[in-house]
């Protein structure tokens, strides 16, 4: 396996980061980012505090992945959690570890951060996903997703 | 229905809120905050930014329910998600609407913080409140949700 170089996304590598997103999109059969959310996802990236952190994994210079998180709160532990949202790999770079290393940098964050927990979530149909998660230690919780879209606001 | 009155938590209320804290974790049979949970959960809803927000809603004076909610992100959207932590009401006080404005005031803070969406989790088992987030509204997500705890980092 070749070395994963990770690097945080900011002005200079923005378009590396929107070409992955916009993958992730095709892969997932979701409509890719138009102008004016890809101006959101810059701003929302950059600001002070971010709203969230994106991450880019290279493999001999070239972008094969990425990482977003952000950190909620445990009113039970009192503490924050990192919150993986997306974990994603060019479909061509898959089973050589890529996914992996960016999983363990993301908990690596969850420990330096002073995190109690880090969580995620998975479709429930997708297995490999799945399987990935719980060799890596993922533990599944008894909850059911719930959701209002703006439209029911 | 005696009208619910909305505070944000701060230093004037804190104990208040602390008081349906620990109501909530006997009613869950979850070891209540310790002293050092208690000064970060005060350090942590006080910041600037702070890590979550909390309200208590009061009947008469008395505090008899909270929620607390912090926001995340849809890379999907580019916008802000406010993601509903917890929703407590005092048992004696449960089936008078008081549940229903609670969550009503997360929604509308949803809209005004001009969110995508708002969202939240439910214990696989709680039927109550099931039902409660379904005649909101709310749709359940093909989802399973993962978590590593800190032991596991």
């Amino acid at each position: 396996m070749s070395p994963v170089t990770l690097e945080k996304v900011s002005e200079n590598n923005f378009a590396d980061f929107l070409f992955l997103v916009r993958k992730l999109a095709d892969y997932e059969h979701l409509t890719p980012p138009g102008k004016a959310e890809e101006e959101r996802l810059f701003r929302d990236c950059v600001a002070d505090p971010p709203r969230y952190e994106a991450y880019i994994g290279s493999v001999g210079g070239k972008p094969v992945g990425y990482v977003t998180f952000y950190f909620t709160y445990s009113t039970f532990l009192a503490l924050p959690t990192l919150y993986l949202e997306d974990i994603f790999v060019l479909e061509e770079f898959r089973r050589s570890g890529i996914g992996r290393e960016l999983f363990r940098f993301c908990r690596a964050e969850a420990r330096r951060r002073g995190c109690g927990r880090m969580d995620w979530q998975v479709l429930t149909w997708n297995n490999p996903a799945i399987r990935f998660y719980e060799r890596e230690g993922g533990k599944r919780l008894d909850w059911y997703v719930y959701r209002l879209d703006r439209n029911a606001f």
